[in-house]
């Protein structure tokens, strides 16, 4: 038997060499963007300076800056940091933290961003939901109440360790591990600490004096209604007050998207009219708390207070890894949406070195851990940053703040914050984004599922475990059943799947399959046992459309990867056939796949003659022999 | 612009209901071999008979049972039995239990199995590995010496534990778990097992009478040469001498295949030629020590036994599960390798519910976990049996044996057992598979190693749990990094990866990409950075070869599932791209796919016309419109 004709002989060259496929994995693991590719072909010095242009941005784009670039950027950077301020100090007081660490966390961190952070528009500063989980973390160990500088110094150690993580993660090209963090879990996650954050403000909102340090809403509504007593109506009222001018601008900003400054300045107009209000009427001798005591001056320096104790490490640690990774996943993922909206790109990696060093800094100078928040870069975006300029700025408006108005905001009411978080938090609640999981994807919308409720009911870590851990198991279960399908033609030379195409006919004496991929070990006695199933399926339909097949057409053009237990399995497979009396025929193996099939030899127990680079070859080839078998019987029967 | 010709419309058809996907997938997911196919169009008396026959397949094979098959069967069973009592005896004494439970553990299961089972040629009996693992684990709570009815007690409730998780397992049909458990990891944890077994003989070898209870190589090396005073030369040289017959026999085996049976009875022989040479000679007082008293009598109940007390579950439990997936990963996998052998399947879920029975009721009648071991099978097979027949057999010869004959093989010497386990473990070390492993695939060689490694200097679990990590981190990667790849045309219908084939012409304006499969969340980011670096790639050759993209075409065959997560990064990419003026082309989204696009509204976003059954359909069309462009472009010049 021949080959009636051979288009392009199918390619048989040896395996490359380990060495050459372990550094193109490495390439496509580590290095999918190839971050060096402006590097090749250029003199050293030029290699150089790109080199140091690479690692701090600020030396590309610092030189080429422009004073009108300035007006824009300026405007911008006094917008969020009228921002920052309220919400630094809100995010302290969720954190119990001392408010003032609230303004430090948004005077260091944005200047260094600045040097070595690569989007334009991230503007930097604290989250609810990090602040929350640290504290969560840290009061296992130790209450504000009982010793606060040993609090304060285990949130700066919980920094720490989250910034040399985020560098480790960044330097060592691993920041695809954030991606394992998927969408509908950051939904769910957020969705849930938005939910028991709000509930927790009810605290403030009530005027409650006694609480609980749990997060769960079974204990927080608990506490709220075990209370009673101490709720304060002159609070409530002005609370709601605040909430309700809050939420008003937001809904402005949602109506009239240019109007977005009404509700990037109501912040500062909350607090500052809460301090007015507090001063002038006294307030607190009507049940109105207040932040308190704030004294003037920069951040000192904290290294002093970095506790790495065997007593509290683990829970500290604990903290920093959970908090590094949820920061990073929303650093990156909210620079790199507003740099696609301008067409330019961002280096996860190189954004999480920028994350890693701020936060490292930042904790030797007593500020905790700090990211780029999507509200305030949102706010950044549309106030016209051009620049990372806007967080200069910002932080020279902090070093304003913490040297001279720092005292007035002492006066802020404890409900205004409240209120201000409540409405942040109101915002971080998507459920459209869960409806439209719901509609478009079940298994999506349970992973996001099982986020909200495992936060909002068990703890946040748990959540997060519970979803992560789901969507792995989604991913493990692809590989454990990568779907076959079988094939029909719908022209000579184009074959789909006949369950999508009802009307492609088959090929008698033939069953072409298109496996999925990979084929790997979780999955090779599902591929053997499906295959032998379409085999059986097709020999056993009623005697009209019998299809007595002889050759089974494997379409391999769609696996990708294929590993020792998958080729014993092929070989399995074809003794199970070949008492059958049919031949396996392979078609298209790719290269890394016809690599392991020629050095497991399976291609010389096989036969090269039995691997195509096309169907229609193979159907070619088939068809010939067929012809001749039939052809033989008919001949032995007239001799007999 | 209107489709120059269409060859065979796209299918748009809404997305099938929510409901028929799950049943769709959770029948892949759980019932991929369609196990009950052969009760479809059959009337319900024939229904309930074949149900009864597929539950207990005893049902069906012992009506047709003809006694030609008998004497196979009886010669198969008496030659397994022969190797049933030493093996018995040793591995119960390598699990410090009386040797008599080892006896007990070759009557009752093989009887049951015999019943639910549905391999011919599966023998029955206990492992040495598994033997090993519940010893170590029960070790940890109470020791042989301090209360011997709760050290046996906690190995019965352990086996129940592994016959209840097997049952349910086969049951609910998750039977696929197991293939998480690769060859690779299977090869290298059997060869590390089989080493610290091996050297843990050195005890009954030199006669020590003082040993450790951990396993890994260090400590038990330490035992030997710490007590070097007890070494005993006597005990030694008969231990050697018992050993080299052993592997003498193997040996001939090995060289003549079908003197199979010289291997199968040694171990007996080695084991009366002690008995002999213990009573004639007086071994005992030579310093060579006997097994000791053994009742006569059958198994009796042991429900009494059975202890759940909350101190020893967490123990029992760890080895129960962990046992269970070991035993039934070896049953099924041997099992099925001799089946495929005489063209016959094996339900895996079925033989699953058989061992979990065995054990059960095993675990009740003083036996512990018995599977079917390689060793006893092969034995078997090599001897002509012809159905579940041979192990009724050796399960009546094991009666005799506890009823007659039971007290004679008391005088069995320790160190001939020791030869007996230290032969079958070196036959356990496949370094040979190691080497292949090494040859063709590398990561699978890694995870061997890591079993082997994790073994031989950690701990039994620890080696495997570490093991089965990598080699899920395998599979994650897998997920984490789909390749793509540049498509050339070799046809004008054929189009392949250009780096395989690399002859294949490009088309000019355009560029082909195939996908790989899966797009999910953990390779979202990944894949929309690759493909941005093709297109970059590509524009920015030298000059000459530069190609102008104004059509970028992603060839959608080989992929078979894409999440949410996934669908908004193609929406992303389209942005990307739209500003570079390029448009995206789909070619051939499978069914899954298709409906996932169609859900989200990407369709109606990219536009139907821009989605192609084929290539080349795609090609045509692009081409189409590139000309009309470059033409308008020509006649604007033209008029200007």
């Amino acid at each position: 038997m021949s080959s009636p004709k051979s288009l392009h002989g199918v390619n048989y060259a040896p395996p490359r060499s380990f060495k050459t496929v372990l550094k193109a994995n490495l390439k496509e693991t580590l290095f999918p963007d190839d971050p060096f590719y402006e590097f090749k072909n250029e003199k050293l010095s030029k290699r150089i300076l790109k080199g140091i242009q690479y690692f701090v941005p600020i030396c590309q784009w610092l030189p080429k800056y422009k004073f009108g670039l300035f007006m824009y950027d300026l405007l911008a950077g006094i917008t969020i940091a009228s921002l920052a301020i309220p919400q630094g100090i809100s995010y302290a007081k969720l954190a119990e933290l001392p408010p003032i660490i609230g303004l430090y966390s948004s005077f260091v961190p944005p200047l260094i961003y600045a040097i070595f952070g690569s989007s334009k528009h991230l503007a930097v500063g604290t989250v609810a939901t990090c602040s929350l989980i640290i504290a969560a973390a840290v009061q296992q160990k130790v209450m504000p109440e009982d010793n606060m500088e040993l609090y304060v110094g285990l949130f700066y150690t919980s920094a720490l360790i989250s910034g040399l993580l985020q560098t480790a993660l960044g330097v060592l090209r691993l920041g695809f591990l954030v991606d394992f963090l998927s969408h509908s879990t950051i939904t769910g996650f957020m969705g849930g600490t938005a939910l028991i954050i709000c509930l927790q403000q009810l605290k403030g909102m009530l005027g409650l004096k006694h609480f609980t340090s749990r997060t769960d809403v079974y204990h927080v509504l608990r506490a709220v209604f075990e209370n009673r007593k101490e709720w304060t109506w002159q609070c409530a009222v002005v609370g709601v007050i605040f909430l309700a001018f809050l939420q008003l601008s937001r809904y402005v900003r949602k109506k009239k998207p240019n109007l977005f400054w009404v509700s990037a300045i109501s912040p500062i107009i909350v607090v500052v009219a809460g301090c007015l209000f507090a001063y002038f009427f006294n307030a607190e001798k009507h049940g109105i708390a207040i932040v308190g005591k704030l004294n003037k001056g920069i951040n000192p320096s904290s290294i002093h207070l970095i506790n790495f104790s065997p007593e509290y490490l683990p829970a500290v640690v604990k903290a920093g890894i959970i908090t590094a990774m949820i920061a990073i996943a929303e650093g990156i993922a909210i620079g790199r949406s507003f740099a696609i909206m301008d067409n330019e790109q961002i280096d996860g990696n190189k954004e999480m070195v920028a994350i890693g060093l701020m936060n490292i800094v930042g904790s030797l100078t007593s500020c905790y851990l700090s990211t780029g928040p999507f509200s305030k870069t949102a706010v950044n975006y549309n106030a016209g940053c051009k620049s990372q300029m806007s967080n200069v700025v910002m932080s020279l408006c902090m070093l304003l703040t913490l040297l001279f108005l720092a005292p007035l905001f002492g006066y802020t009411p404890l409900v205004a914050l409240a209120a201000i978080i409540m409405s942040a938090m109101i915002g971080l609640m998507d459920y459209e984004k869960a409806v439209h999981l719901y509609k478009t994807d079940k298994f999506d919308f349970l992973i996001c599922m099982v986020a909200f409720f495992g936060v909002a009911f068990i703890s946040m870590d748990m959540g997060l475990i519970l979803s992560v851990g789901l969507a792995l198991i989604r991913a493990l279960l692809y590989v454990a059943r990568p779907p076959t399908c079988k094939l029909g033609t719908i022209t000579n030379t184009a074959f789909r799947d006949i369950e999508q195409y009802p009307g492609s006919n088959e090929t008698p004496g033939m069953l072409i399959l298109k496996l999925g991929s990979p084929i790997y070990f979780p999955n090779s006695n599902y591929v053997r046992e499906r295959i032998l199933r379409w085999v059986r399926d097709e020999q056993s339909l009623e005697n009209s459309q019998r299809n007595e097949i002889e050759y089974l057409l494997l379409d391999f053009g769609g696996v990708t990867s294929i590993d020792i237990t998958g080729v014993e399995t092929l070989l399995e497979l074809r003794r199970c056939l070949a008492a059958k009396s049919i031949k396996i025929i392979l078609i298209n193996p790719r290269l890394g796949v016809m690599e392991k099939l020629i050095a497991t030899k399976f291609i010389d127990k096989l036969g090269k003659e039995s691997v195509f680079l096309t169907i229609e070859e193979a159907i070619e080839n088939c068809s010939f022999s067929l012809n001749s078998s039939s052809q033989a019987k008919r001949e032995e029967l007239e001799i007999a």
